[in-house]
Parts: C-alpha cells; structure tokens; sequence
C-alpha cells in the first residue's frame, strides 16, 4: 500500500504504518486506539491541518472519498446497517486532537440503548486518547499487536 | 442563484427555495425547521440518495466542498468557534429523511452544558421534523417567512 518509508502524524503523534490500513497521497485511515464500537476507525488528512476549511479542496474531496471507500466495507465486514461520520471541527466541537479526522462508526439497531450515547461515548474516549498520548503514558485500553491485528483485517478488506 | 425553475426535493419533500441559501448543480445548503443551535444548516446532494456510499465521487466532493464553502461563513457570523458536522447515514444511525446531508452546526463554548447533548438534541429535532413532514401537520417550530428571512441572511454572506 505505500512505501516502507511512509510516515503518519496525527496531530502531534507519530502513528506507527501498522495502524493504517488504507491510505492515498493525502489521506489515511487507522484503527482507533480506543474504538467505542467495533470497527470506529478515523480518517485523517496527511497534513496536519487543525480545522475543516483549512484543507485545500484536493484534500477535502480526497478525505471523504476515502471515508467512501472504507465505510462500505467496514459496514459490512461488521454486518451493521447504518454508519455515523463525524468531525469535531475545534475544541468547542469537541475536538481533542488538532488535526482533522473522522470518525465512522458501523452501527447496528440497538446498539446503543439511547442511540445518541455514541456521541457521547466519542468525545470520552477522545478525550482520554488525547490525555493518554499528550502524557505519553503507557497505559492502554489496547495493545499495538490487537491494533495491527485488526488493521491486517481491515486491509484484507481491500484485497 | 438559481433559476426560477430550480426545484429542490429533501427525501419526499419539496423544499421552497426561499429556504435554500447556497447551491451548486449538485449540492444545496438549506436552513432547518426546527435548529437545535443558532445556524445549524443542512447541505443536502441534489440527487435523492439514501446513503452516503450511493453519492457519485463528484457528489461527494461537491457536497464537502459546499459544506465548505458554507461554514467558514456560518461560523463568523454567528461568532462561534468550532463546528461539528455530522452526517447520520441510515436508520440505525439516526437518520430520519432519507436522503444525505451533512448537519453544520456553529458551536461556541458553553452552548451545551454538556458537549455531547447536541447529538441527541439533533437526533430528537430530526424525528420531529419527520414527524411533522411525514404527517404533514401544519404546526411548525418557525413559519416559513421566520425561515426565508435567515435564509436571505445567509445568501447576503455570499455576495
């Protein structure tokens, strides 16, 4: 998929290739450190670029078409039905990492009791991931090998 | 903008054009019957499209880089500091009228105590709008002319 040289930053966090399971010249999507559903993945520009409107129109038509690209897929590999795409564009939005990404998540009936937790679940775990990355902690909910294993998954998908 | 003879259609529903704000042959920006914040705005694919993996590639990036064009806008003028775009897609994700479209909303800080009621203040707007349309009851949260006076507003930002 890209050269054993590529990198991937998210915000100020180098992101190991591993994590990465599709990517184009100026997008890519991983797994997520700390999914709340199965198969809540991000896809973020390559450039770090805080908000929405500062991506060029190359990149913001890139993004979403890789956001295309995965969703289906990723829906079905999870047989759900529906999907929710989201960007938390600032931090009054909710935004904890500075660097544009979205958020799909497969969905399913039922899958949260009062379906707009989701939500809610998002900005928890981002908020931890970004206490979890700006402390440069050890501690995860998931290990590097679980998150490869399930990026080697996911990158199947595209086969 | 467009000519008299432009027809715009939101899943069954006819939507008045005083109601629509910006629009490109692919993509319109429209004001919303029932806001759950101060401009928060719908921009809709032309093409009646249930899910999002159904738009074109062009539809997609139309769509974004309308949402694009509007937001920066929108968020100026209402003195907001960040967005939050989300597109519920399918049932199981929300999604009341089924046909794409990306909800914008300008968010300041404070405008919900708790961040994440948002998503379930939009989801609850949309059944109701759902409601409303599918029964086709005349009670409404804001008259038409309330809606076309900000929908002038809005286009004004264009010129």
């Amino acid at each position: 998929m890209e050269a054993e040289t590529t990198t991937y930053t998210f915000g100020p966090h180098k992101i190991d290739r591993s994590l990465v399971f599709y990517s184009t010249p100026l997008s890519f999507a991983m797994v997520n450190l700390r999914p709340v559903l199965p198969g809540h993945v991000l896809v973020c520009s390559r450039r770090e670029v805080k908000r929405f409107v500062d991506l060029s129109a190359d990149e913001t038509c890139d993004l979403w078409l890789t956001a295309k690209e995965v969703c289906g897929r990723l829906e079905r590999y999870h047989e759900a039905s529906s999907l929710t795409f989201t960007i938390q564009d600032g931090p009054q939005a909710g935004q904890r990492v500075p660097h544009v990404h979205i958020h799909i998540l497969p969905r399913k009936s039922g899958d949260f009791e009062n379906n707009d937790e989701i939500y809610e679940a998002i900005n928890e775990k981002e908020k931890e991931l970004k206490e979890k990355l700006d402390l440069d902690k050890e501690r995860k909910d998931r290990t590097s090998e679980e998150m490869a294993r399930e990026a080697d998954e996911y990158r199947a998908l595209f086969l």
